[in-house]
């Protein structure tokens, strides 16, 4: 069995952030010279998230308004006394998820027409890293 | 390492349905002939879920009317000025997840009394796929 | 490929806990002796979650509180005319998420500087069980 390791490093200029990071996971695929395995892609920061949906800007734009609904930034948390100020970002990471699991098949990523992979960020403006690892054959 | 992949394929009558799709993946799991390891299995349309829970009536018809309350069809989505008429689909995909993974012990999914795999619809009446994809030994 | 399994118990003495069992988990992962590879960590049972964010109690508060705003225990489920009376811990156990999967490497779990794994309770006083499935060489 194989075994291949890459972190992805991020810095986004806003607090909340959704950028496709589907070409980079590609690369890491291509770089482990796996065939047939999983490529686990998660985040490693527990305010942020890895997740696969459209790249489409009124999607974004959508989950960004649903996840502010549901969590909003300003709402109280018993977490911000701690003296952060993302117990909101905490609570959007667990809704749209830590980590994806995607196959590797003839030594590409296994997708459906309109899967793309997203790094969620919901408390940015520092350096925070995701990471890919690879199993298989 | 052994590895194995089959597509299973929908198309739900209803705009939203949730189908136990755990007898499919039993088979797929039983052709691959893994007896130790792991199997994906995930949606591969962005408006579709695949989750592990109970097979129980009342509990899909919660799970419809909660889906329905924090992501209602009706309300306004940017994504629907694309012409789409699915944005509701993308969030509740994200909230009730895009796959799961399940151990294989001694050739079995290696699952607690109550669990079953579903496949959950959020913007059918057309066909879409799961793919399940088994690595081990 | 090596592959190791063991069950962790639980038996919470409230109906909802969140409780941190990363320790036991990498013990779990040092007696499969595998170095690289993946952990598969996930609730048996359908009204419980293994989810991974930070070990803080305000946090675990917040939680709470945000499940309860948007499931609420004491609101009407149809699940729950079958004598059930755990409705609302079925919708809390799918936000929250079934599973997570972590990376192992030099014979450690790969994680960033905060990840911490937990299990999540929504019905709790009863024995339950978590799966630790562990693969790689």
């Amino acid at each position: 069995m194989r075994s291949h390791r890459e972190e992805l490093w991020f810095e986004t200029k806003t607090r909340r952030a959704y950028i496709n990071i589907t070409r980079q996971v590609e690369s890491v695929v291509k770089n482990s010279g796996v065939q047939e395995g999983l490529v686990l892609v998660n985040a490693m920061h527990i305010t942020a998230s890895v997740y696969i949906n459209d790249d489409e800007q009124g999607l974004l734009a959508d989950y960004d308004r649903f996840l502010e609904r549901i969590a909003p930034h300003d709402d109280v948390y018993q977490h911000n006394e701690t003296g952060e100020d993302n117990g909101d970002a905490h609570i959007k990471r667990q809704v749209m998820g830590r980590e994806v699991v995607v196959a590797i098949t003839n030594g590409r990523l296994d997708f459906g027409p309109w899967e793309q992979i997203f790094y969620g960020e919901f408390d940015g403006r520092r350096r925070k890293r995701v990471l890919v690892k690879v199993i298989g054959d």
